[in-house]
């Protein structure tokens, strides 16, 4: 894949805003390789995301940006540009169950997924040899359950530590406190095991199989402060039927778990989410 | 397709069940074209459904349930003995949209669904001439807001002398009063436009456009006394994206809808539910 | 919803077409509501299609079409502009099975979506009542086996009589002859009951028990000339097993049959599809 | 997961076959936990597997088979018994492409699959660090172009030392040979990168590309001599448009496959599948 900038913009909705852009890029010869818009017509709210060859700019990043910031400031945009050249640095953290994170790792060694992994962190020390064996440093992060905050403090400083962009919580069992989520907006990763707004909170395999559903779901979403209600980014289920018990749940469930996960993670690397109140705008 | 019987069976587990009944069928000739065994772990208690040429057995229904009956007996038995040679009778209730009284009308008109239809009641005139060009009667029977009871009154009324066996709520949009769903347990199936338990209640596509989920499901389920919450017969769930407003899901989510109403009702005619608890044993 | 104007291009891609398009709407305080771009990296192509609210502008279709004529034929596009006021006029052709026909009906009827039907064509007779009962004009057009000609020259009249846009075969089962579908390019839907490429041809379903497959499933496409090898718009499947006959797998289809095609006709009714040698882009 | 016994049965149907066996079983005390039954109305053959809790039954499972020989003779049974207690043998064989082979190593050392890998079998020699990382040994046999020959001299030799009852091509890329295929009939369990019987052979992907379709798909199949024509397990799709080009349907098919090959590697590790003729009953 050739080097290319990814321009994401959001701005509140007026006439002339995709000419400007357009313009903008063309008038430099800029080569458009992906374009994505879209308006919101309840907040009058509008989003893109384009996708511009850098070979074909006469400028660098840094130009893009100079040149750029006048129209971003005539429509009071907020907007981001990201150069596919440098990888997104993500904390991954986890607990005692490996799929996800197995599966995370598969992807990122076999260059599926492109992201650097600074470190994995988990409050217990189960996955240390797997993920050592991959070359990635591991903090075990005990927690003790009767006082979490230094726990949670040596997590915020190692995430800190790896000059992190974002934090993948890998089925990570804790819950963030306030603080740190929002610290991070919009950048702190969760699969939840149920399709939310089902079955919030814990163990949603074991109230699923009580309620007698006949599919089984998975979500990826962004942290926030409110539990299991921040804003979605992807979801999947999967059918069960009589014979699932709680265990076959756990088993069908993880197979969704990883690839919402995955799906999710590879739309935030590659920047096509955008939120928007409690909501995604996601250019798949 | 053959006229046959179809045993129904649920009883406490033990030892030998499943030999007694198939030894009773195989000393009479039966020939068993369909078995369905499930053995629920938790609360030790068994289910079957057998279907049994009737041309392979020396004796009619009548004959069947006497010779049954010791059997039925020794083994604490719920049972029911249903002839494919004679149609349920379903009312079917409505209020003003069609999408799912259309389709069940195609159904049954087209024998792709067999039951009979002794008429359509609904809160509303607007559906006459459709149902009424089928051959089937119409009752209108209008809801006062301010009191309800005459409408339920009547309702009741329409049913009992409907002699039916069922009911379909398709897409009415009033909540049954208590003792009319306690007197058809099991009996009155409802299409709800989400995917249980997520938004119970009205208006679940607008819910769900608040939620931001990434797909939308319908559910159907025989209908309790506790709105929205009886045992789930069907569900099943369609993609939709930031794109999609309140009105593009109440589109997507029709069809689904129609096809999980319709695959729940196909699976309630032809006596392969069979409730436990608050959940359905389906043998699909 | 507000009328509003389609805009679909596709031309040889090159730098500044999005800025020629939209500094075009933009300068006449267009107010565009839907845009997709896409760029086929093989043949260097580029589609795009936007919504602008006819009301923003200061000018009609006519005013539309004359000032974009000199950008058009600056990129060699070739361009459409549809007035989402006006209906398109799609002739249906079914045999004797109903499913895809109903189906249709229902959606036009109850508005959900907006097209014409001048007549219904048919080889056969027995769907005049339920046609006939909507309003519309049906007509009976036999097939001599021995002598399919005269047929086909009667349809082919009857399509021209109708003025139609599109022609939409709701299982209708004749080969159409080469050159009535070379006379409707893009124009002519067919629904397929298979996933195709599998089961090209007569009885797919027959073929698929055959097979074994665990997925059943229809296609939405162009006719050409070519049979079941046209451009295809849309495809959906549904799982079968070892349970499922024949006559089952019919069943089960029919119901893949009708979503999929009333979703490949909705993007098609709604200028969403763009034909680029035998594939389609879905701006959906 | 208590110790159970698998009885898995196909005949000839006729009357008395349930019967006779559950009567065995019962007059043994043997506690039924699981129950499945098909009776195929073209071939007149039938199906059944139980599962049987091993502490219930007053015999081993060489008492069982000494008990239970004449019922299988009388009925002409094909048949076998499984003890849960102990593991099938799996010779995995994988390529250059991991993603396959990663998932089914980690679903065997999560334990979330109960089996034993005696080796790993590749033609290449890259992934043999991971393979021994979990200490299984990994015999890489290079393919000579143009003489295969030797190459499948050593695959059968090797899998025959493995004592293997069952093989997986985890995306091994090279046709076996028929005799090999022969050898191992149901058995050896492939997993194609297609939703066969659409794009046999090489390339699935860029044929899928090439034709348009809406959907990509895998299939789990049991290798016969007839390329890519052997009995399906298992399939599932994955939906794809516009932007999809082949490398990204490469990537979103390679969630596909890794479903799909675990799950039909799991119905058959569980003995779930029957094959009859060219198609699979799986019990699942």
């Amino acid at each position: 894949m050739e080097r290319a900038y990814r321009l994401v913009i959001s701005c509140p909705d007026q006439v002339g805003i995709v000419a400007a852009v357009s313009d903008f890029i063309a008038s430099h010869q800029g080569w458009i390789t992906e374009a994505h818009h879209y308006s919101d017509p309840d907040s009058q709210w509008f989003f893109m995301r384009y996708v511009v060859r850098a070979s074909s700019l006469p400028f660098g990043e840094q130009g893009f940006r100079e040149r750029f910031n006048p129209i971003a400031e005539r429509y009071a945009m907020r907007w981001s540009l990201t150069d596919t050249g440098s990888n997104k640095r993500v904390v991954l953290m986890a607990s005692k169950q490996a799929h996800c994170l197995s599966d995370l790792l598969y992807r990122w060694r076999s260059g599926e997924l492109k992201f650097d992994i600074p470190c994995v962190l988990s409050n217990h020390d189960e996955l240390r040899d797997y993920v050592e064996w991959h070359g990635i440093p591991y903090h075990h992060l005990p927690v003790n359950k009767d006082d979490k905050a230094p726990h949670f403090a040596a997590v915020s400083q190692a995430i800190a530590d790896a000059g992190a962009d974002a934090v993948v919580l890998a089925r990570y069992m804790q819950i963030l406190p306030p603080d740190l989520c929002q610290r991070y907006p919009s950048s702190i990763i969760n699969i939840h095991h149920s399709f939310l707004p089902s079955f919030v909170g814990a163990k949603p395999y074991h109230q699923a199989s009580a309620r007698g559903v006949k599919l089984i779901g998975a979500t990826c979403h962004y942290v926030t402060s409110d539990l299991d209600a921040g804003p979605i980014i992807e979801q999947d289920v999967v059918r069960v039927n009589h014979h699932n018990r709680v265990e076959d749940m756990v088993s069908l469930g993880k197979d969704v778990e990883k690839t919402v996960l995955a799906r999710g993670l590879r739309y935030h690397l590659e920047d096509r989410v955008m939120v928007h109140g409690n909501k995604t705008i996601v250019f798949a």
